[in-house]
């Protein structure tokens, strides 16, 4: 049994910091590192590849929306071929600094309201697709797990890495539970720790209203940028660690299983 | 005898348009284009690698301060490692739609005020030549003919371009004439076009105060922003050819020599 | 029988030119000059405002989503208020070139994505208003006529000045005809001078299919975006003229009537 | 015997924080509000003038370079007339948030390498002069003691406001100890009120090499960007009262004397 762990980082700009990357490198096997266009800059980016490569965790594109001013959470309309070209343009600059690093790229996981609108339209699942095929077929593309991206991805012939959210709830239907319904984020460290083990080791979950669900998993997803993140990250992979399951970078995973 | 002819191309940016691409295309051999700092955005950055492809142009990075504002013109001051930052983000964002076109990336030229300052200052030549080294060892570096950056890039085993300017009047120690002085930018075409044949077929022109002196040029300069531009394109390759020199990309020339 | 024409102007940006407001600035009666967030920068409206004052022309601000790349035109998520701080920043930042220019700001009109999105939903529209009104209770909104926003508007106080689009095609129910139907905008400079003459003495337009409605008028928009736009510009002021109609600023009118 | 106490505000920007503005503003008398180019964004804006109105604090606006990546502390070479368009817009825009949180802009304060670079260039200088006179010739202008920029604005009829700066040692000639001077920040508490004390009862200062020197101080600048650098301001200000001296905003003192 293993499992990726994986966090966003580099979120930092200029004098503006977010995150402790620090102190979470420690516990991930795969980091999401900010492109510049939601959060990061050049030597932001530089910094955070050379940081994962020192630790030997997976290095990561995490490209957003153009829109520094809402962190990449907001919806933006974006006309054909716009969102291919925008992840294009960001798998491109954070692949040079993995080779400055010493490294290459390992992912490509896309941020925030990006993410979300990937999830469930076509459209974009199908632009982000063609952008990381065109730009290198081996590369690793983390979506959430039984999503619309997920399964184009897959019959493209892409490697894609599900995504599972160890404090978040799910609707019976695999969905994630929205944020808005109590109950949706769990912050019991006790409850997360069970939870990720029974997943990783069974493959199911239990969803918000009681019922077991299966749920593919191939990578956590540990937040990074509250204060103390990194100590739910330390525990989670602790609790995983004495199960005996393997915490190891995307890239030494058997994927589209 | 053989030289490259090149263009800066692609600074149109959303709604706004700077240069006829689509004329001068057919009359250089390679494309220096803007990467989304000074000029340029991914969607322009997607289609100007496509159509160099399609011509059998030479596809560059042409990479400048981030300054859409200034048009990369104005000076910055950076923070050590800033420009190699600048540069690698650039180079990998425009490799990425050189891939995606079917192509890689020929060769990188640092643009405007960036273009200046390495020509002279050794900290931001030392910074661009890590930058491509880092990248790709095998890319070539186009720079200003007899420059500092042209001297540290050959002696870190850069592959490098020296270019001349077919419009432009030069001191007699082989700088350029200062934009200031009478007579620095050529205006008369014939004039421009003599002056290219000379110098490709003897190495030599005369200087703004009448002097001969020795110039190396891998690469000659056609400005592109210019309505019309395209015009002096064609009459200098036109000229060049009747004399049986060879007008060919970058990378199908001997360098360093 | 008064009106007031309309043009966006002052959306140059650095090195890059949109539109000819040297020469439309002859035949227009109100200038929206742009601020800095979908198009223009502080220089351009600088000159833009001078311009504006020099010819006696209203200066209104033109604020849009903060978007360059997109030219405004991209649907934006918002959370609440950023509407308003939007609005606020940019008239701010109008007013301050006015009064430089030793006039003072006229109008508010939305742009772009923006101006559509307020004019059919509340939230953008309250928050539109709440802005103008904090700012400057006497400055006049341009809106689409009978749109959501021209009714808040209105209750709210302000006055308001609602906007028709000579050459563009209307629905029977006064809503503009959408751009994907034939016919939707009218490229025949004699019907839309002749439509321009009609509403302004009549009161009245022949919709797309034919039915007769009737629309409030203070104002029309002249497009100026697309070379040789000011020559329609030119000839429907001669038509209303020619017709004994004053065409002048928005705050010589008398609105809200 | 007066003092203002100021301190740079409203320095976050989107998900990103800078500052500690909700315990400072307790102890100040001023905010330099930044204006969206080197730092701040509309809705920080519109939070920090309703902060400081709601505290009796003076609002100012806190322009600087568009350089939000280098957080206005970089030089940029600009071209004639910039600055003072630069300026124009900023100040507009803040004022807008002045009055729209029931209060109007009491003074204007240039930040980083803006504040510096008009501190000892006569054109940088009258640019800023310009813009603010244009905008309003009542506004006050904040700038270093004894600057070029002080000598020209009061010759040209602004309201001056000279800075000293407590935490700094100065130069025997007035001007700020260089920073990599050791003994140039001053780190002790104690020494810091006693300096300030004796600055504000005597006008003079002991520079960094023993000599007495006289030094103008209107207001004095606390830096509010580190944790806790409410603390200083606060036993800043508790020594300054208990020497009888009135610490109140700028528009309440005797300027230009």
């Amino acid at each position: 049994m293993q499992i990726d762990l994986n966090s966003d980082m580099g979120e930092s700009f200029g004098a503006y910091t977010i995150g402790e990357d620090e102190n979470i490198i420690n516990y991930i096997t795969s980091a999401n590192i900010a492109c510049g266009y939601h959060a990061g800059d050049p030597s932001v980016m530089a910094k955070t590849a050379a940081l994962a490569k020192q630790h030997g965790v997976g290095v990561g594109a995490h490209p957003g929306y153009p829109d520094l001013a809402g962190f990449g959470r907001r919806n933006l309309q974006t006309f054909p071929g716009e969102i291919r070209n925008y992840i294009l343009y960001q798998i491109g600059a954070m692949s040079a600094f993995a080779k400055a690093a010493g490294t290459s790229l390992q992912h490509v996981k896309p941020h925030g309201a990006l993410y979300n609108f990937a999830s469930e339209n076509e459209g974009a699942a199908r632009e982000i697709i063609e952008a990381v095929k065109s730009y290198d077929p081996d590369l690793i593309l983390v979506v959430l797990s039984g999503s619309i991206v997920a399964q184009l991805a897959k019959q493209a012939g892409l490697k894609v890495a599900q995504e599972a959210f160890p404090d978040r709830a799910y609707l019976a239907n695999g969905q994630l539970a929205p944020r808005k319904l109590p109950g949706s984020v769990i912050h019991d460290e006790a409850v997360v720790r069970e939870r990720v083990v029974k997943l990783i080791t069974t493959g199911k979950l239990i969803s918000i209203d009681g019922k077991e669900l299966s749920l593919k998993a191939d990578t956590l997803c540990i937040h990074g940028d509250t204060p103390g993140a990194w100590k739910l990250a330390k525990t989670i992979r602790e609790s995983l660690e004495k199960e005996g399951i393997t915490v190891a970078p995307l890239s030494s995973l058997t994927l589209n299983t």
